[in-house]
């Protein structure tokens, strides 16, 4: 690369911001990335750029409204900066609905997408895979359902670095009649994608890599990921609470501890700091809220390696041509 | 009581048919509960009661057509025993699918109901609760929902013992605004609805005892509880390969084998050995397929439990009077 890969960081969004975000940037600024703090003037940059924004928008906050109000808010000069070239992508630990309307609104739909999703990699205890849509659409249609399986194959092919990624939809057993409304009209549209469709999963199997792609409604993708992470936390404490039972339960829980440690660590959905919002005319990376500054660090490799890998073109490239004309077949429910 | 209560039970459905049936039959029977075995004229009875079916329906059929075709089968007969009044309710381990169609088709729904549901004890680490419906209804209404939470309200205050119980409903985000569109519109009907509610829950909480009921329509449920065993299974299973580290780990592993076993057993949501299916003229268990002689055993307890408690009856009466009037608001979505 001949220039660094410029990240604009939104240095007001997250629990622990601006102190965590600086650190994060700080940690993930090298040759190859240039984080771009953006943030009120008062912030201490610690030798990174900074672009002044004197307003924040704060999590409790209606997510379009405060958009549309708040034009000099860091969420939403972070995205004009990629809008104007100055930036290659963005990474907010903000209000994620904020994200999403910011990026409807100032980097926009990518030509003929109908809806942008949330691509977040999820771990398992085997290769990790791509999980679309999980928390943008809480209501979708099978032609938007489409259009994730795309999007989740470019991501899964770019950033995963997979061949012909296989694709499943999530639902409520592998058998083709069984599932919802919304599964069973798309799973007709996904056989007729030419993506490397494999039929359904069963949510059984999220932690044990039931395909490289798996596609879902938002709703449907937020309640299993967060059913995943409770139960994982629960199990957690229920272990800790029943090692106190005895002396030599209390020694086997010392003894285990690095071991417990590693399958918390490869099962953890926060290893890769971000989700990508797929689907608009620039790279979006949504951190957690309670991001620390590796989790920030990371989101920004993460969106640095979209934009290396031209992840926004490479689902541009691919909609018009394939996605808009195969959304429209004669018996599509839409 | 005078006689003890007589359940029916499907000794031909289940992975492991007719013996773990039938020795979970064994298990269950004492003064008060009798069961009365329905299957083919070749098992052996072991000194129970025995209803001859020469049918079988398998895991494989088409369920309401299995149910219509085949009026011989053993899962049609144990229902028809519940309409004819020789047995007070039915158990079975076969086709879930086929339950349902022969819950609809032979017992019946209860006047004024929309759609039974799957009502299903969940341990947490806490009190237990009820999650409705965990599969019945893929696609469900507002006014579904409606019905499911006063179900589920019987069923905790019954079975469960608790007064006033809290309802919630299975969402995204715990404020009002969060969820889908059947979430949003449910909760309107919710709150108007005389019961004990409480708003949304994040599935996070799903161990954790979110509330004495937990609404939902059945994709949704079935992908939690479905997300929750995979993910208590997949976490064993890299524990188990984590503990392979060292001699130092395996030794920790030994000795917190009984704590894991603890946990493993209390929040393993098979405890309870079935889940009801609610809303019909009678009484229907469905256990797991792949259920042994306990979790029959608890499954026809569970059966009886019901039976005693009038569940069937609380329902009837609730549903006229409260929910149907209830359930048309002038401003219902539906």
């Amino acid at each position: 690369m001949s220039r660094p890969i410029r990240i604009a960081v939104d240095a007001m969004g997250g629990d622990d911001a601006p102190g965590a975000i600086i650190a994060g940037a700080l940690q993930a600024a090298n040759d190859e990335i240039e984080p771009i703090l953006v943030g009120r003037l008062g912030i201490d940059p610690k030798g990174l750029a900074h672009v002044v924004a004197d307003q924040v928008i704060d999590m409790h906050e209606k997510p379009s409204k405060a958009v549309r109000a708040k034009s000099r808010s860091s969420l939403v000069v972070a995205h004009k900066l990629v809008v104007e070239g100055k930036a290659d992508a963005v990474v907010s630990a903000g209000n994620t609905g904020a994200m999403l309307a910011a990026g409807l609104v100032v980097l926009r739909r990518l030509p003929g997408i109908k809806r942008p999703a949330i691509a977040v990699v999820v771990p398992s205890r085997h290769e990790p895979y791509v999980l679309i849509d999980s928390g943008a659409n809480a209501d979708a249609r099978p032609r938007y359902l489409l259009q994730f399986a795309h999007m989740g194959a470019v991501f899964a092919e770019e950033i995963l670095e997979l061949k012909n990624p296989s694709v499943r939809l999530l639902s409520i057993g592998e058998e083709s009649e069984k599932g919802n409304a919304l599964v069973i009209a798309s799973q007709k549209l996904l056989a007729a994608s030419g993506l490397n469709f494999a039929g359904n999963a069963e949510s059984r199997l999220l932690l044990e890599h039931p395909a490289d792609v798996i596609v879902c409604d938002g709703f449907t993708g937020n309640v299993a990921l967060k059913t995943i992470e409770g139960t994982a936390s629960s199990m957690f404490m229920a272990l800790r609470d029943a090692a106190e039972q005895s002396p030599l339960t209390k020694l086997g829980a010392l003894l285990l501890r690095p071991a417990l440690r590693s399958v918390r660590t490869q099962l953890d959905p926060d290893t890769y700091g971000g989700a990508y919002l797929l689907g608009l005319r620039g790279l979006s990376v949504i951190a957690h809220g309670n991001s620390g500054p590796s989790a920030i660090a990371n989101a920004i490799r993460l969106a640095a390696r979209g934009v290396e890998h031209h992840v926004v073109q490479r689902i541009g490239e691919r909609m018009p041509s394939r996605v808009v004309a195969s959304a429209r077949p004669s018996n599509s429910t839409e």
